[in-house]
């Protein structure tokens, strides 16, 4: 047991937060604010391997373990958890066709999506269904060599803004064993993208609905073998559940190191606020609650790069936990500072919207706790 | 005891349920996302006598006790808080005005400010002060029958849109005896306004700083007397916070209600979301917690129209309670509504962002947790 | 709406502070060492009426509102919840036998129990049952004009030491409708006690599971007709989680004010624990816990002494909060006290261990969600 | 960075484990429910190692990290909390003689202690002083070739049966620096034991006031130089604060997994306990907090093995948020046992009583809020 980092880690937690600060920082507010979607940014970002972290070499990915993925994720989302959750969606997606696709498809996107030239959206959850991701009904029809797609899909990360889109679709019959993973450009005809979604925050990722009308993708874009959909996707998802939750983790550190500043700085009734115990203990807390959030995604992200068979119900177990008490200290950093809080002007009402929806998506934080739940009463195995 | 309403309590309540569906709910999600201060609907509260709820009936206030104000507050926030936390800062300048203006300001802005004709202001808070109110450093130096009034004042409510202004200023020495409150005409030579502050929420209402630079106002708009400014501003604020409190009260009752529907309605897994029994435990949670919220709300304002020693003591402690508990509340129901909570086609997210503020001003959460703790160590009178 | 007391209701608190001073706490913490169950406390409380609160008058009983009675046992269990616990067991059973025993029945036990002289048990959990009430398998076979009882009940307070037992026993088929309710004497022919429970706390009360084995019980002992055991038991419960809910406001109370007075004497770091502005926090946030929790039992009491049809959600939300509430209050009280309140020497590790179970009996707090979520979920009716 | 426990550490954990089952399972309820100190279960956890973990082996310790201590400790805590936070305690004087005792002191005693032949007890708090160590005014004058020592000690773990203490006592001038660390035979003349405290839990050690009168202790029984026994018993401290937060994780964990036992056999409503969602959730939350509070004590453990600078606020903040969120897995266990979990015939309630003090002991949870405060607010180093 060893909770070190190597230099090597060290450094490539260095380097994001020298990008976060250089390329993200200055321009988090902005974003948010006229709900722009930094391609830029995104390219900036792929030039240092951000945008394939994990995804194979053979596509130009940088082929690290999870773990040493969160560590630049961290340090991004500490100034702009928005930006940084998409690129880490964009992540799983790239990774999902640098690990599946076949070799034709692989070839030509990996490469684009590696460097962030290109961007790819994943295109799981449907209207009607939210959580239930196994009963989806977007039909994949095969008529010879193509697939014939028909269906509707929402809540799409970057929809209408991205290059690729990796659709999950009905290929057979019911349940999850029906389901399977296609590659699908985001311009092929008969896809329709629907209104922009106004949403809280995450403004700079661009949200939109998809609909699907005879959309015909050649059966060589498929991931995998028919069928295997469900489980693409829901390998992708623990690794989307950690990076989710080192994005809440992030923000809640830098939320933390403005409050711990402020404290500093500011004063009422003739002392610094660092003086005020009630201030200094909520302070405490809030930050044993980062740090716990922190170990606990570390773990999981361990149990993912070893292949343990537990790692889904540490995934989610990290991913409910993290974003709940990270949510939390933003507030608690947004209350610390009083009225400016409440600004735009400061970070934390931007970290605040931002990591709430991480309690809601890649599986809301009830659906963690039914994952768990199923994992500890019907297995024998332990999560410790 | 009695917990019950009256007949003509009840009336009130269902006249403000009428407005509040009629003037506010189809438009609340636009004046939010618009920032559009609502001139027009404020004009037709007051129609209703919403304007000076509690306002002597000599101005043309109804004159009413502060918990009959309460239930009408809660009706209209259930679907706008904003706004109606809005009218509450109108209702407590106005009460203020109809109680120690002299008798020529007192006619002449009190029928305007009770039918909501005209619009006003309370100024108290200054840039460095924050909770620190006695510490103000806004200047009124006499000048004849004038006073010449420099400072700044910041969080303004209204502030560049209203058309009268409550203003605390030191007249005096330091501390809170030093301090006068004048009403000060919005439009009156050397005021300035500053930037509209860019705000998480309540963007219906313009907060913007203001400046004096030898602002001349008469002696006659002061009320009572010299010295007695922050005893009047505290007791605006012992009323104040149960309207906050209220505001917070109703949007919490709003998404209550709002998450009650939703559960009946959204399907997943093949079964309604209310037959999910830890969605049903939330939900019973979060009621819980509005009612005894609200009971709380309605003590503090018994005790401070019965004229209580210690009503101040019990509005500090149920505006922290009730802002707390229905902030978690307005959390629980989004969380409820899924990634549909998120999107500001529902009122979800926008309740979140307006009662969030509500824990931080009027005095900030952790100010409320002095004054009471204040009033029980060193007093030997006892809060129950 | 009037949150203040009568003359009378205060003249009642002040006389039941008065006996809990001088009759409950010179003892409570023996009591609780040594296991004792005070019989003689018992019988002087009877002579105040404090056995017979709200039972009928015709029996002897003062025949008061809910309301008035929550007034007396908060007031003693503020000192000793355990003891207190019995008597409003008691007190439930005993207005059971007053409002709904036929007139011998009630002629004879009604005075013995109003005065204290006799006490009662009452007898619905079974062993396997728990909080599923409906399920009881206890039977009452009717033979002639007698009813021959069999079955085994569970955590029965007082069991063993008690007169006389309310039993809900199945005198028809299946469900609820199928129960009866039913006065034994605790000495009839075929009942045995089981062995003492070994408590986390309670221990002023005996609790012991009961057999019954042939006992024969006359039809005249039957409360109401047959079948209406279940309906009366709930009735019994409504009133009951008042109470319970009553002794935890009362113990937190106690735990309060113990914990203001320790913060006024002990120093630290040369400064009275007084002045130290986390703790300060601390007591404020308890403190309004508790006043919330005591207005949610009111409100409850209120709506059941009206005949509110939503009277039980009402009391299940009430028991739920309060138990919850003051369970964590007492905890809060506890730990201001450091090393000394883990001794006891001190009340507070008793006022957690006592109040700890009301969270649990009387349904645990689990079973009140479900009762106010159900009600919620399928009724137009509003809960506020 | 590696979460995996090595074989050696899997297999002392397993020894434990097994220890734990034959020598502590077995008796644990008898020891809380007599007040008995088991010195012949110390003796044998002594034939194991367990009783000098992180000793020196000069002294027959076994020299391990703290990291692995934890995990003897916490399986050792899942059965019995209080013995084992004993046998902690004992480690920390062991570990203290073996590291700083002049060498015919440490020969004699080390192995002694080493092997669990003779206990120690750890003298630091006084009656009056509570957290605030530094004002200690035990005095130990110098007179030749001995100390003597006067004064009082509280809260002493095993006073009155253990066979050493070790003393701080004042050696010097004010403060910290004038503090000095004494071996004392326990039986030492003028050495007077008062009443064993009667406790909420921790009843398998005897907790007993010392006061000294007049014992002289040889100056070669000082641990150290003169001054440096504040830093000792701080340094003592750090370690004994994980320790007492593995305790605390262990005795969560048992909980944890009598709750899931309980679940799949227990039945209500005709379904086992663990087909309720709502059940299900309070389950895995609860887990989630037990997993995370281990990897915060393995964190602080294994910064204090690497002498991290920072090792004192890791081990304050892992104390405060494993002991507070132990004690409410335990509380959550006990709830979803309902009515069996306020019996003794189950662990649970001896588990809670147990590790409620151990967010009290060791310095109180507010007393490592503020060290965590102090050490963010003013230094520029990092805690993550």
């Amino acid at each position: 047991m060893d909770f070190r980092l190597t230099e090597e880690q060290q450094a490539f937690a260095q380097a994001a937060r020298e990008f976060a600060q250089g390329e993200l920082a200055p321009y988090a507010a902005q974003w948010d604010e006229e709900h722009i979607f930094p391609r830029e940014a995104f390219a900036k970002a792929g030039a240092l391997g951000f945008c394939a972290m994990y995804a194979p070499e053979s596509i130009g990915g940088l082929g690290l373990p999870r773990l040493d993925a969160t560590l630049v994720f961290e340090e991004m989302a500490a100034v702009d958890p928005s930006t940084t959750a998409f690129i880490t969606i964009h992540n799983m997606a790239t990774w999902m066709i640098g690990s599946w696709a076949q070799p034709g498809v692989r070839e030509h996107w990996g490469p684009l999506l590696a460097s962030g030239e290109k961007l790819a959206s994943y295109c799981l959850t449907e209207p009607g269904a939210g959580s239930d991701a196994a009963s989806l009904t977007t039909s994949a029809r095969r008529e010879g060599e193509h697939y014939v797609l028909n269906g509707a899909k929402a809540f799409i990360s970057g929809a209408g803004d991205t290059d690729v889109l990796v659709v999950m679709a009905r290929t057979g019959g019911e349940g999850a064993r029906g389901i399977s993973a296609l590659v699908v450009p985001a311009d092929s005809a008969g896809i329709a993208y629907g209104r922009k979604e106004n949403k809280m925050g995450w403004n700079s990722q661009s949200t939109r609905p998809i609909t699907f009308e005879n959309v015909r993708v050649p059966v060589a874009n498929r991931l995998g073998e028919e069928g295997e959909g469900f489980r693409f996707a829901m390998k992708g998802l623990d690794g989307g559940r950690i990076n989710i939750a080192t994005c809440s983790v992030g923000a809640a550190q830098g939320a933390y190191e403005a409050a711990r500043r402020y404290m500093g700085e500011r004063r009422q009734f003739g002392r610094a606020l660092a003086d005020f115990q009630a201030l200094q203990f909520k302070l405490a807390d809030l930050l044993a609650n980062i740090v716990a959030s922190r170990q606990m995604v570390r773990l999981a992200a361990c149990k993912l790069d070893e292949g343990d068979p537990q790692a889904s119900a540490y995934c989610a177990m990290a991913k409910r936990l993290a974003t709940d008490l990270c949510f939390q200290a933003c507030l608690d950093a947004q209350q610390i500072h009083g009225g400016y809080g409440y600004l735009k002007d400061y970070p934390l009402e931007r970290l605040v919207r931002d990591t709430r929806v991480h309690q809601i998506l890649e599986g809301t934080n009830e659906i963690m706790r039914l994952i768990v739940a199923r994992h500890i009463l019907t297995q024998e195995a332990d999560l410790r």
